[in-house]
């Protein structure tokens, strides 16, 4: 199975790419295939010197859209409307949400679209044949990187299409120690993408670090 | 320290009042004061067959508030209005909300006033003086009662007042394993109180009961 990371090179995107890259073979892509390629260049060595075989290649983004089965929008929600507008291709993809549109004012805050969530901004903008579903929102950039620890956290997974649903949260559970939720439709994404602020403003209220969720 | 409990035989108020006596004196309310006298009858000879002393009392809404230095308002969020329109004598209190403005459709959907959260309706409902906090939001409310388990939660506590936050936090982490995090100030209360539907999604899509959250 491919995957595409558009903004792959991005602080979650880089880290989400070497994560799966010992599973799937994945596709990274950035505005610029250079950066992309560098990118991927050396984080198979870093692989490899974990004794960890690898799948990374670097591209641009429209390749990562067209060359992927599974495709995860790893932009920051500032930049999700723009990039959205210059790509193509998204036909019955699969297509993963990790967006979390918010802002840091005096705390962070939960500020979403006149769609509700960045999911269904992104079900507005992209072709109706695409499987859109929201995952991977809540685990922070730097524990995606931090290749020595296990991610032990639970994964709230929201979509329409069952089938993508359930192959998306297929894929979450592979990924070291996560664990995927069925978090209902699309519509419901608005909850899952409010948790990260709300874990920002727990990180920095009690001295923490990247602080992730588990239900239990 | 007197802890009154406004619909303190309600489904969430019944289970804080019987894990919070044996700790502290609590005052429970409800509509009528008939009612909060025998539930805590029954639950002061539940709590002493369990070995535990405990100090429960029943009246009327009104006194639970008079009575009480800390109030919490357990109350259904489409009664919150209605039942602070009859009430008054908050000025000064540390008042605690663990409400939750949420609707079932097809699935739990998060429903904030126009002021944002439950939190600042009810800021903007009291007198200025009252030290409104949010917490216990994520608790289930039949883990309250299941008295045979820990609760092994964690729980985000809002507000403005320092004191009164850093006095809500104690009270919480002195119930079972609970454990309180500073989540910000009083306007970041919608992130918390929007994770109860997720949970309340997250169990009936997983077949799961009574889900809570743990930050870590």
């Amino acid at each position: 199975m491919k995957i595409g990371i558009v903004g792959g090179t991005g602080d979650i995107g880089e880290g989400i790419a070497m994560r799966l890259s010992p599973l799937f073979d994945v596709i990274v892509g950035s505005r610029e295939s250079d950066k992309a390629e560098a990118t991927c260049t050396i984080n198979t060595e870093t692989l490899r010197k974990r004794g960890q075989e690898c799948s990374l290649k670097g591209v641009c983004n429209q390749s990562a859209v067209d060359e992927a089965d599974i495709v995860i929008l790893a932009v920051p929600f500032k930049h999700l409307l723009g990039t959205l507008e210059t790509l193509c291709g998204f036909e019955g993809k699969i297509v993963i949400s990790p967006v979390n549109p918010m802002e840091k004012r005096d705390f962070f805050t939960f500020v979403p679209p006149a769609e509700g969530s960045a999911a269904l901004l992104i079900k507005r903008l992209l072709p109706e044949t695409a499987r859109i579903c929201t995952a991977f929102n809540t685990v922070a950039a730097n524990r995606w990187k931090m290749l020595d620890e296990e991610l032990n956290y639970s994964v709230p997974v929201c979509g329409d299409d069952q089938a993508a649903k359930q192959q998306v949260m297929d894929i979450v559970n592979q990924v070291s120690r996560l664990r995927a939720y069925d978090a209902g439709p699309l519509a419901a994404s608005n909850l899952v993408e409010s948790i990260t602020p709300l874990l920002l403003n727990i990180a920095r209220y009690n001295k923490m670090k990247d602080v992730g969720i588990q239900f239990r």
